[in-house]
């Protein structure tokens, strides 16, 4: 299972009612956090999540309000005294982005470990840990700036059929080497987990835009996704133009998104200051995607597997 | 008069219930921030204090917990359309630190200018508008780092003597150019302000340490204030060593400070996120200086002139 915390839905800048838009993800006692604007550290204890143990913090781009709260976050982790590194990933820029970052926060007794996600990643390979099932991968956003967002997969492997194994004389004790997705030898033969293993099963899927305009990129990494939280910058329709002239969208257009994408369900999150209460313009979504919630600081959900 | 606002009561790391230690000071429609942690933009706005027009920035020193919130704030008064030039100040060292915070913040429309305050500084001669009676100094204080504590001073001019003026024949329509300080010609005589006016009167004083261990520049400074909002890092006097050790200060020395330097009243800030509620603490330092109060975030008052 995922458990998904909205950390805060403002843009631009905190303001006292909002937190800036940020997600922690966390899955089998691992975490990533999404985006680190000015006030997430404080925003993260409010909501009860606690970043102490962060594994990665995933940038969606490098506008302040995504990234201004990093200096004071890192030099936190030093006053708790972790050890452990942390993996620090965004989109082409990086180094040079977390270049004042770094100067800023000063040394760490911890390793930052700054790491451009070429494609998908096996997060097992990269932190020892993570369930070996979990893939957090990228995919082009739409802004004014280089910009990505993130997909984090849980895969869920078939069910184990004990008549398979009991036919090709696997003793139950091995059993659980291939059901945990090795493979075993029995009287000099090799037997594969696919040999003992039905077809894989619907995993769980989460996605997280950061700001965009809306985009073929995004409409297709958010394929069939359990939870998409995406931007809704603004609430009003007739704000398209500038939304997407800034590289945002609307309410409407997130929907749209969600609907094309047939994800489950859909968060609205960046939610301009403008924006006094966000559920007066809920319509304009859920006329598209029924399933639209408009996030709150805070809001928690946790994503399980079917049946 | 002169406002005082705090909008902040946090040492180290801004907490939920606690934004980081910063003071907002204006006085005759101009103001000073004193310190900015990551947080400060929010919590002024919560405090109903607007930052936008800020005339200067004061850091006490250049700890993360004192200045990460500069590029959000310099990017919020971006945003907020400023043309005004914003002067930032600090203890030497300035440049080299506000460095990585300019380069995080990127360009502004408005000019960031650099001031290491020498002495005494009146601020009418840097900033137009400001009261001629305001004046900003500076004093050393003990951190573990370069820092200082500041000083604000509205000097108040004697009463006028209408008999003086008639006596030396000004015209009515003179007076009041008298009374702000100009000297007038009459009848080919220069008369001199200090003619018509009677002896200075005690005017206002403002003073905010910091970071600091107790010592005897601030103990001067402070002299016979008005207002000393001091740190209290630690509550408990058994910490009196540590907080020593580590350039600060327990709520029992803050309050020995204020009695020695014989100030009006004293507010506590900076407290330690150990201190749950800095109430249970307070008879440590009223035992030494009664009118002590322990601040909370957003709490103001009105500096007036006596009579």
């Amino acid at each position: 299972m995922i458990d998904i915390t909205l950390i805060g839905t403002a843009a631009l800048m905190p303001i006292p009612q909002r937190a800036l838009t940020a997600v922690f993800l966390a899955c089998g006692g691992h975490s990533i956090l999404f985006d680190c604007g000015e006030g997430t550290q404080t925003a993260a204890r409010k909501a009860g999540v606690s970043l102490a143990r962060v594994d990665m913090i995933a940038l969606t781009h490098y506008h302040g309000d995504h990234i201004f709260g990093l200096p004071g976050l890192l030099q936190t982790l030093t006053n708790s005294e972790r050890t452990e590194p942390l993996y620090v990933t965004g989109p082409a820029g990086l180094s040079q982005a977390m270049e004042p970052v770094l100067k800023l926060t000063g040394g760490t007794p911890y390793e930052i470990i700054l790491l451009e996600i070429p494609a998908a990643l096996k997060l097992s390979e990269l932190i020892s840990g993570w369930p070996v099932e979990a893939k957090l991968s990228t995919f082009k956003t739409e802004h004014r700036v280089s910009s990505q967002g993130y997909c984090f997969e849980l895969s869920r492997a078939g069910k184990f059929q004990p008549e398979n194994a009991t036919a090709l004389g696997v003793p139950l004790r091995l059993w659980k080497v291939l059901q945990k997705g090795s493979s075993v030898e029995v009287d000099g033969k090799i037997i594969l987990p696919e040999q003992v293993m039905g077809a894989p099963r619907k995993g769980l899927k989460f996605v997280f835009t950061g700001d965009t305009a809306p985009c073929g990129s995004l409409t297709a990494a958010a394929a069939n996704a359990d939870l998409l939280i995406c931007e809704g910058t603004y609430g009003d329709n007739a704000q398209a133009e500038a939304a997407n002239e800034y590289g945002h969208m609307t309410f409407a257009q997130a929907a749209t998104t969600a609907k094309a994408a047939n994800v489950a369900q859909l968060w609205l999150a960046h939610f301009s200051q403008m924006i006094q209460n966000p559920l007066e313009y809920l319509p304009n979504a859920t006329e598209f995607f029924a399933n639209t919630i408009c996030g709150r600081d805070g809001m928690s959900t946790t994503l399980k597997f079917k049946e």
